[in-house]
């Protein structure tokens, strides 16, 4: 099983404290753009691969989803999840996306936000995504970009003109990383782009959209904390159909 | 029409001496990649955009192409080119890839190494590109990789532990990037990861592949002068059908 980072106490109360556990997807500066990936959910089956708190299970029914599953390794996590709704139409249940089990053609939208870049097996749960989704689903995720998961020793630095410039070497070397973020020790596998394209259409994918979400200037200009996160993109969010 | 560096004597000076210009595709670490990404040639009618002198529409008729139209807007590549072939089957021609004219459906492959990078109106080209195409036809094509385009002061620093990293940033403001490479002021467009593939999806071409390219690190122990080439991707490869 992927390490469960968000069930250790350190790490579950910092996670808590981000602003998109807080506020939701109004807090999480790409969901606008991966929201447009989207299709109309009007009567359609959903399930959420990593759910967390349930915020985008939420927004899915009261955009019309027939029916949500939220799925999560976390039981801290489902329990938050659990307590936010009294919505029979939304299921969570625990479970390991590495062994991720959907029965055939059962869903009509596979979402996941930030979750597929704690996955080792990225190749069989693209294939049990694929078989999951009825034809003419649609898979849309979002992940760590591989230029941000890349660097053997991440961190902003400056060129020679003062800018803020993001380093990027062992990017052709795919596999664990060990971050400390929120807590020390967290893995995350880093694959490059290539990868992540190759495995859906390998799967049997069509991609449809990709996107590698930086911040604007503007953003920047408005969250000083975000310096640089207009200079190189956070995440890479895709969009693909059966 | 697009600044044609090729025409001026500095530059094509230079870049006659680059190995690939010497010793053509087996001098390209990326074309084997390239290659792999094509499919059986025999009797298929292929088109080169941006054909240099001429390497790849040689080695298209041995690979048993029915016809090859090379495409360049340098005078003085063409004339190389014609230098060395008496092959009827192929057929150099000066054009400006800015207004490309492709007649409808009269290529089965459409190629392109290391020439789409140089491009203001790659949407207008795509989209000519899928009309020049038959059904089924195939657009495989090289261009740096956007990672090595995007700095603002592109080139090599260290890590905190010595180790050679590629500094990315101005990675989403995409356009003109002036560059000093074998003559001064180089004009290349810069355009993200994402650019390429949503424009070939919104063109109309199904992505069947993408790569990108870096050398292992046994290339770089076997000619130094590659430092730091298996660190980040030099070339970005894709392949997509009509």
């Amino acid at each position: 099983m992927t390490q469960n980072i968000y069930d250790t106490a350190e790490f579950f109360a910092g996670y808590s404290r981000l602003p998109r556990s807080v506020d939701g997807l109004a807090a999480a500066p790409e969901w606008p753009t991966l929201q447009s990936m989207l299709t109309d959910l009007q009567g359609r089956r959903v399930v959420d691969l990593g759910c967390g708190f349930g915020w985008f299970c939420r927004w899915a029914r009261e955009a019309g989803a027939a029916s949500v599953q939220g799925l999560d390794v976390s039981e801290n996590m489902l329990a938050r999840a659990r307590e936010t709704t009294s919505d029979s139409a939304i299921i969570y249940a625990r479970a390991d996306l590495e062994r991720l089990d959907l029965a055939e053609g059962a869903f009509d939208l596979v979402y996941s936000s930030l979750a597929l870049h704690y996955i080792e097996n990225l190749r069989g749960l693209f294939e049990r995504v694929h078989c999951g989704l009825a034809p003419g689903g649609r898979f849309v995720f979002s992940v760590e970009h591989p230029m941000y998961t890349a660097p053997a020793k991440p961190g902003w630095t400056h060129d020679h003109d003062g800018r803020l410039t993001w380093p990027v070497n062992r990017y052709s070397e795919e596999g664990a990383r060990s971050t400390d973020w929120l807590a020390k020790g967290v893995i995350k596998q880093h694959r490059t782009l290539a990868s992540y394209v190759n495995l859906l259409i390998e799967s049997g994918f069509t991609l449809a959209r990709l996107e590698e979400w930086s911040a604007s200037a503007t953003d920047v200009a408005a969250h000083p904390d975000w310096a640089g996160a207009d200079e190189r993109p956070s995440f890479l969010l895709m969009a693909a159909h059966r």
